[in-house]
């Protein structure tokens, strides 16, 4: 008997699981879980809940294969926009609306409907660990984080790991990610000397100061790429003075850098330099410049090896497509499971993710089930 | 007996005409001139009071000499702010305190002084024209500019006419206007492409391109100054996004430039080059720039010669000081009287208008009525 990942996704969907509330989504999991042989911990941490699960004894011999991903949701919005009831996993022409559709209940469905129909019809000479976190969407910082910790003073350790993030953009099965970019923002405040638009001389504004500081960060090309990474990113999103008056010259002003980085930068390396970029401006305008630094994460990357590969294998196995490994898009919790082991990223196509209607093609559901079981054989068969 | 010019600003102190209120200034001042013999009337338009005052027959022989001034005031703002109530005119250590001491009430008050002692004592072969507005503190559509319009329609005609505003930064008989720079807002809003900042190949962002253009505004010589003015200037006073999300690339931007520019420009010229600046950036960059302009007024002077140097003469005979001939400072009515006739500007120390505590030393309004008492003399004598 298999356990059906359309179903699974259904009864997850139906868990109202905004981040942070658990919602039934992870108690749903272990039972299912145990059922097939696992041992499962709650690890609840700040308000957010985690499970841990695992297939195979601590100590057994055998490599140890992970699967990452999350149950929390973004919130609907105005449930009114939405053509069936968000949490109703409604299913129409082929396909299942629903928030977490996409992002990422039909991941989680499938890996966990792989590993269990896995582990009993051909238990593996190795382990599986699952862990699934309730705060992916949120600060993060009690979730996979959390786990990790935990497995860390409990001796788990996982020799690879696959998060099961929609990773494809429009087709199922073209893109895996085998790291992720850095992000890092900067806020910068130029301080002046504040006077009349009549008085130039007496003040020092800001403004041009600030101007020259966005052309000298803008007009600065980073890097061209390396082997693994499009080519870093710069990108100015705010610039504000909030001054209410056209004829004075402002005391101040504001602005966001925010910076998508590869790895030929640490989000150290790149802070010195924005320093230096702002003291230079500083020294050839007499304008003040405050700068505060944010790091949402460093790069990182999977080299293309024996893991992405075997990812990718399976991909085209079932769907005919070559997976491209790529390195592209925002953050995911991949971000912390690199520090543990290798890790890489497939699932399916993310397209309505976040959005009203999200929605998911049934039948990629059980593709990326079919996908998932195959890279599970070839790795412990291999 | 003369006519005293401290009591006289005191009385007209007294009268609260803080923009547009008349407040009781005006039917004070016509009194006065009427005791003198001058005729008057009010021209009061669009919820403006205005005066007009002549002594001498329109049809007489002889120079036509006019004054200007205005008894329109700021407002107090806190009242509690003030060591006395600004309408009270309280005299301690040698000033008298309340708003418009200095702008302008003192001036209106030393030159129809000067003149009703002048015509009552010496009557001279020509005319006097004293014309008072109740709005120039405000937007000035129906002040000054209704007075001219109107004595246009009637004939009235000044040969020449000196504004009493406050004219000197620091010292009695310092300074005094032959001129005034023109002055220009543009706003420019820069549209680009919204997207997010993880993927800025897809987005076209305004914000450098705004500050490339600030920079190539900034960074400009528009002259370096003319026989009578100062260089020109430019001032970018504000830059705004708006933008609430650090992760977001904004659709557009504004910006605000105000341009005060001598004789070597026109408002029509400056606006023609403003648009070649933001095309050059457009062209450049795929962003598109929308720019309105606002003018103040143009630049104006009366190059220095028989008026300037007579009121000069006057000033150093007086104070022993020799009056700078400048055209520095903000706007004044002179921009409307010059389309009329010949005019400059003199007053007395301005350093406490339009604030708290606005005060006036009292010998400075003596001594003012002086200035402009010889100031008639030589030019109905000479
Ligand atoms: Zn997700
Ligand atoms: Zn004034």
């Amino acid at each position: 008997m298999s356990l059906d990942p359309v179903d699974l996704t259904a009864r997850l969907v139906r868990c109202a699981s905004v981040t942070p509330e658990e919602g039934g989504a992870l108690v749903l999991l272990a039972q299912e879980l145990e059922q097939a042989g696992f041992s499962t911990t709650r690890i609840d941490r700040g308000g957010v809940c985690n499970l841990f699960a695992r297939w195979g004894d601590q100590g057994a011999n055998g490599p140890v294969l992970g699967f990452n991903g999350h149950t929390d949701v973004v919130p609907v919005g105005d449930v009114a926009d939405w053509t069936f009831d968000p949490f109703s996993a409604t299913i129409k022409d082929g396909f299942m609306y629903g928030r977490g559709t996409t992002d990422m209940k039909s991941g989680v469905a499938a890996f966990v409907a792989a590993a269990v129909d896995f582990v009993r019809d051909t238990p593996p000479d190795g382990s599986i660990i699952i862990t699934i976190t309730g705060d992916e969407e949120g600060p993060a910082k009690h979730g996979t984080v959390a786990i990790l910790e935990w497995m860390a003073e409990h001796n788990q350790q996982m020799d690879h790991c696959l998060v099961g993030e929609p990773t494809c953009p429009e087709t199922m099965g073209e893109m895996m990610k085998i790291g992720r970019r850095g992000s890092m923002t900067a806020y910068f405040t130029a301080r002046g000397v504040q006077g009349h638009a009549a008085y130039p001389h007496r003040a020092n504004n800001p403004v041009p100061a600030m101007a020259q500081l966005v052309g000298a960060l803008s007009g600065h090309v980073l890097d061209d790429g390396t082997d693994h990474f499009d080519p870093s990113t710069l990108v100015v999103t705010t610039f504000d003075t909030g001054n209410p008056a056209n004829n004075v010259i402002p005391a101040q002003c504001k602005t966001t850098v925010n910076i998508r980085f590869n790895d030929a930068h640490t989000a150290d390396d790149l802070t010195t330099w924005l320093r230096r970029q702002a003291d230079a401006v500083a020294a050839d305008t007499g304008v003040v410049f405050d700068m505060d630094v944010s790091v949402s994460g460093e790069s990182f990357v999977t080299p293309p090896g024996k893991l992405s590969d075997m990812v990718a294998q399976a991909v085209s196995a079932e769907t005919g497509v070559v997976p491209e490994m790529s390195t592209s898009g925002g953050t995911s919790d991949a971000r912390f499971v690199k520090h543990h082991c290798e890790v890489v990223e497939f699932g399916l196509v993310g397209k309505s993710m976040h959005q009203v209607d999200e929605r998911v093609k049934v039948e990629q559901i059980g593709q990326l089930k079919a996908i998932y079981a195959r890279f599970i054989r070839d790795y412990f068969g291999g």
